[in-house]
């Protein structure tokens, strides 16, 4: 509006420090949570390797750039598109973290090696089965390449999202996107979030202070994996929907026994029920295995006819080697813990996120050559 | 997982604090704009104007309790369901706010006087005429009630809506339902944020510092409107798709020529072109009128087939008289102003928002008697 008041810049925005983006690993895995996520799948158009490259090379670029605050590219471009959308100017770094992962369509589609990768398959990027229950969604599932997102401020999750979907056209196509907010607990120096079941989430996940269960649990090794994926991880993300009216007509009693824990306190209940989640996920049922989750909650509209929210949780584990992980133990509980009842998968994916990189060098650098 | 090790609560969630909820005026109109959203509308089913008494009452117990940070019942309830979803559990208040709005099918529906309050529908609440371009979809617009949640936390603003939504069943069914983050700019103690076009948002919105301003533009007053919106204000909210892939493609130039100012600065462009967005806008166009704006971004998923995210606007604002307002100044810009050509509005509502209650009052009270 003209002339109108114009107002002040006000306070400088909270400044939020960066998370280093180069390192043995890629960030966003050993990473204590940030509040916000974007994930999205993109498949790759084309059959072209040397685009592959050049993709990952600029997504790279842009990640590490946007891991400092910084802007991909200039805004002042007078008769040109802006390089960097805008959007985050200001916001500082946030925290902000790109996690890239290759899905299994990359390395073989339909039986076809469209880059010369399928050799390079590594043997834990397992197809992921259909488990009992499952109501998994095309749409929403699988993908050439998967992208995580996360940062301490939801624009600047956006925009980092926005603009690697704008880097990566024509060559990857945005499959599927989903923001979350609500993370699960991976710290001991952060608060125990709740989820939107109102429990405690993260009570027994493995927490990144603790290097000793990531190298047993999450980081890649000879000979399981390749030797491009040392020191990698494999992402399972799985997308869960809530019956949250279901949930909430279900007695304090009846909640409590489905998880076995109390929903206050987050005590693991005195006589823990045999059914219950917590009993048939525990590494004790599941050959010593442990899971680290990194998940966040989501809400996209409401239910048609019902009367809650369309929410759910994007469930999101990195493992060593789902074979030996999310794979066994997802089967242990799927439709038979007490939580189940409340839960359906509707979204399935899997990636290997290859390690991380040193200036110079781009993300699947020792896989595409 | 069990026995697992167990995570400290560690550092206490940052306490904000708390909005009062009584008051004047409703909390959440002229309140500086908290991060996030939840907007839900809901149906109110039957006619009986008994069950939308009591529902108003519950809901204004329930917002009250939350404002200040409180669950809207106990937790610890053994074989009955817990009042409280608790998921908000220790997140404190949170500056929540919560708004309620009467939509015009609560006065009449069909030629229906479904609770005998046909008679006491204000004139400014019109049914929002077709403006040029519109492709509104019925499924995500309008809705006999409308509740605007904010709040500093995305948890908190969840929480709210889903216990309301609960408390509110079987009488108010949920329409739909949308989360927003990226506030507008309503306030001077603020920092100006940026829309999901990397343009400053709210550069010449009127401020909640301004009462006269308020008073001129926003707080319903009689004659125009009847006794019991003294005090209100008649809230217009349009769901409004941005063009991403289009916006990110167009030169600089021609994107501050859409808008009018600079994207960096934020400054009027020196030539500010005559089918700019804030030229078009501007109360000199427009009978001197001003309208409060106090909307948000949000994100929903990716455009098919497009390499972009569904991304755009809950333009909200609040209007003394929408009739003098919004209404004119929309179809002063609607497909004609620059930015219009990047702009799909997809949703619309309309709300008259009643004022403020003092403690043992409820919403609406002096309509609903």
């Amino acid at each position: 509006m003209l002339p109108g008041t114009s107002l002040a810049a006000g306070t400088a925005a909270k400044a939020k420090p960066a998370v280093p983006f180069y390192g043995a690993h890629q960030a966003g895995i050993a990473t204590p949570m940030q509040e916000y996520l974007q994930f999205a799948a993109f498949d790759v158009t084309g059959d072209s390797i040397a685009h592959l490259r050049k993709l990952m090379a600029t997504w790279t670029r842009a990640a590490a750039a946007m891991s400092l605050g910084r802007q991909v590219g200039p805004v002042r471009t007078g008769s040109k598109p802006p390089a960097d959308t805008g959007e985050a100017i200001g916001l500082g770094p946030a925290e902000l973290t790109v996690t890239f992962g290759f899905g299994a369509s990359l390395f073989t589609s339909n039986g076809k090696d469209r880059f010369g990768l399928a050799r390079h398959r590594p043997a834990p990027l397992v197809d992921l089965p259909v488990f009992r229950g499952d109501q998994l969604q095309a749409g929403i599932s699988g993908g050439d390449i998967g992208i995580q997102v996360c940062a301490n401020d939801p624009q600047v999750a956006f925009h980092a999202m926005h603009d690697l979907i704008k880097l990566g056209s024509p060559v990857a196509v945005p499959k599927w996107l989903l923001a979350g907010f609500g993370r699960t607990g991976n710290s001991t120096v952060q608060p125990l979030p709740r989820n939107l079941m109102g429990f405690q989430d993260g009570t027994a996940n493995i927490v990144v202070e603790n290097p000793a269960a990531l190298d047993a649990f999450v980081w890649a090794a000879e000979p399981g994996s390749p030797f491009w994926m040392r020191g990698g991880s494999y992402l399972v993300a799985r997308r869960i929907q809530i019956a949250l009216t279901r949930w909430d007509e279900t007695s304090l009693d009846g909640q409590q026994k489905a998880i076995g824990r109390e929903k206050l306190s987050g005590n693991v209940l005195p006589d823990v029920p045999k059914n219950s989640h917590i009993f048939l996920a525990s590494p004790g049922r599941n050959n010593n295995q442990r899971l680290y989750r990194r998940g966040y909650s989501y809400v996209d509209g409401v239910v048609a006819g019902a009367t809650a929210p369309a929410a759910g949780v994007m469930f999101i584990c990195y493992n060593k080697d789902p074979r030996e992980q999310f794979i066994p133990i997802q089967g242990n509980i799927a439709d038979r813990d007490g939580l189940s009842a409340f839960l359906t998968h509707i979204g399935s994916s899997i990636f290997a996120c290859p390690p991380g990189v040193t200036p110079g060098g781009f993300i699947g650098q020792e896989l595409l050559g």
